[in-house]
């Protein structure tokens, strides 16, 4: 049944290649409310012609969430979240190809938003699809999420699930993104961080003035600096009081979990062309900073005269946009205040905090069925072990819709190392899209016995 | 013979307005190579209309210098130096009327570069105009020298000064600008400070990468909030070793000049809406920190997504542009190497420093006949004391094309206590333009008898 369900993508790979470049094609910036009704109406088509029936769309308050419940033989539920919306394609100078005509570039396919995470969304309606074509049904339930406002911090994800509670039941849920690492390998992550992005925003004077004035007018973009420099010291560490005092203490199985994770050192270093890590770290420390630990980025800073050659003036104005990945224990609403009583109590009152954006950290226990499920397609299809990591280092909201109800939630998908998220030439290679399309689909099929199994 | 030409002035000043507007719709912004030629064009028709000669454009390497050298009937040579380039109208959406389209708003013409320094280059040319339509011939030598450089540093002006010594030598120069203060006195400049105009740099990855690589890949908005933080400290002191050493001290003659002038402190405050100056100075220390002392300020800083919403990114690349005005003494490519060695000390070598700009500062005499020449005219016609400033806290060449070569020099001009020079909604006030052609025309005239006395 396998092998005809493959055979069948393998003949149909153009026609999926085509729904990903259609999607693609759609510019949906959710930081920036574009392209967002054109995507849903490609959903609701693409449900239509793959499924022949029509999505839910579910009021969130931001962006609706594209919600489909597809009946299977068995009682057994499985849910795909993903997103519709991705990030913007600023700095629009720095890609070779444009970013919303999806063009390909050797092996790989480039478009932003088809590594995080179109290409994943299609290569599952596209597995759920080849099985219902192949065996004329589907052997469990099947529920897809795609939710069209993960990139700008899933802001209302957290009350529609409280309203929707029924509706995203399941007993496991694949997660939106994965990629393989520098050997190759699939890598199978079981959470991700929390986050915390706000804005620093410092104002002075009611214009801009000539900078022969920074004599005696004060100057925003010092405040800023100054602001900034006093939330953490030289070697990366964050010099909130209070900032790591809640983080639930690694266990012997996190530590255990951490050795079996690899980075490919040397490769992400040539790959990204720099010469060391943050505080020169190698190995298990390397490991454990990236997994395990909190950080507090710049994304953003911005004040005055950035165009070309020299402008001399003194600004009124200094923003800058900073994300706090957080770790499970580190609430967000408690960093925030944190982050409010740091600044008041080194004189910075005058410092306006905008928030943009809360997220609870969350991980699954490995020894979780769809944890075994997912680990035993992936090896079977690739023939090598997954390189399996306790959470990424970055975010999504899988505590408010997953394991805040009890579901165990995994992610892997069809992303490569090099697969530039966030920033300009995000690509994927177009025989992962492939290869992804098949596990899935192989997975539901695994998923199933397993939790025959069980009952 | 002063009263006919006042009225001569009366009656043209439609006339003039429309040479002024119509300079003023030239975009000439030297930072960005816009409008410059036509500029030149321009300032070529004007000296023909008004003057029936056409000027010299003489190469500097740079935007060339407009210049011309009108006789008159004794040997004195009084110079006008003005520049034809304004600065960039960014940030344009704070602009209440088109920057390039000159527009009357109440009592004031406003347009980008029309105090700083349009207002004045046109007001000269104008006095000039007025004296010759009515005398028919100039009581002394006037020089134009018009560059077109002055708001990117006048970084060709020191060469093109070397070559034509000859050509630019005069008894006296009257500098580009001058403004009213808080109380409506002229004030009458006799020097300006130095400058030294910097980016600092900061690069680490190839690309700009997801914010969860914040982990372990170093942040070159990180790195640069760190070295802009060793520059300065919390009082505003620049903490570069060397920086203050050099600066000629202050003698009793300073400081009495100093008493005499005056900052309105609490209209400046309320024209800003500002509730203190920098470390919370008034008065004496104040003015002291305004005119005497140099700067160490942020003209600009950019790093990584500074667009609507959030973007969770790392960005790859930071820049800040820096402005240090100098006092005399300090050398600006002295200074230079100081900041080098300063954050190379500091582990800083990674920092890149790319140069903009450096001038050294200038101060007249007080005791120079020019000075009491415009001080008796300012006097004359406006019935009231000018408040005379021993330099301007901003920046010019003066030293490259005046000190250096023995010329004194003396700024006023018609720009006004909110003329937003630098900044957005830069204007004057209609009559001020009209009084101040009418006290360069009784200048020259005052001028031309005090140098007469002395031969």
């Amino acid at each position: 049944m396998e092998n005809q369900i493959f055979e069948y993508i393998d003949k149909h790979r153009d026609y999926y290649l085509k729904w990903l470049t259609d999607f693609c094609r759609i510019p949906s910036v959710a930081a920036q409310n574009r392209g967002m009704q054109e995507s849903v109406k490609y959903l609701e088509q693409l449900f239509d012609e793959a499924f022949n029936v029509y999505p839910e769309i579910l009021a969130t308050g931001g962006q609706p969430v594209v919600f489909s419940h597809l009946q299977g033989k068995e009682g057994t539920i499985l849910s795909f979240y993903n997103h519709y919306d991705v990030q913007p394609e600023d700095p629009i100078e720095l890609w070779k190809t444009p970013p919303f005509e999806p063009t390909v570039v050797g092996n790989k396919l480039v478009a932003r938003g088809i590594a995080d995470n179109k290409g994943n969304l299609i290569a599952r309606m596209a597995a759920v699809h080849a099985i219902k074509k192949v065996t004329g049904e589907l052997p469990i339930d099947i529920k897809f999420i795609f939710e069209g406002e993960e990139e700008i911090g899933s802001i209302n994800l957290g009350t529609f699930a409280e309203n929707y509670q029924e509706k995203i039941q399941a007993d496991a849920c694949i997660w939106e993104f994965g990629y393989k690492d520098g050997e190759g390998r699939i890598e199978v992550s079981l959470g991700v961080k929390g986050l915390l992005y706000v804005e620093l925003f410092a104002k002075e004077a009611n214009t801009d003035l000539h900078s022969a004035n920074a004599t005696i007018v004060n100057s925003p973009a010092w405040r800023l600096v100054k602001a900034l420099n006093s939330l953490k010291d030289d070697q990366d560490r964050v010099l909130i009081p209070g900032f790591y005092d809640d983080i639930t203490p690694l266990t012997d199985e996190d530590l255990e979990m951490l050795q079996r994770y690899s980075i490919e050192e040397k490769k992400l270093k040539e790959h990204l062309g720099i010469k060391q890590f943050v505080n020169d770290l190698t190995g298990e420390e390397l490991k454990k900073k990236h997994i395990y630990e909190p950080t507090c980025n710049i994304c953003g800073i911005h004040s005055g005269y950035t165009g070309e050659g020299s402008k001399t003036v003194l600004p009124s104005e200094a923003v800058a946009k900073i994300d706090f990945r957080l770790v499970p224990g580190q609430q967000p609403n408690k960093m925030l205040q944190l982050l409010r009583s740091h600044l008041d109590e080194n004189g910075f009152t005058d410092i306006e905090i905008r928030t943009f954006g809360e997220e609870i950290a969350a991980r699954t226990h490995p020894s979780e069925k769809i944890v075994g499920a997912v680990l035993e397609t992936v090896e079977k299809y690739t023939k090598q072990s997954p390189n399996v990591v306790p959470n990424t280092p970055g975010t999504g909201p899988m505590y408010e819709i997953c394991q805040k109800f009890g579901i165990p939630s995994v992610s892997f998908g069809v992303g490569n190392f090099t697969s530039y998220t966030h920033a300009p030439n995000e690509n994927i290679e177009i025989e992962d899209f492939i290869d992804g399309i098949k596990m899935v689909a192989s997975l539901i099929f695994t998923y199933g016995k397993v939790m025959a199994q069980q009952n």
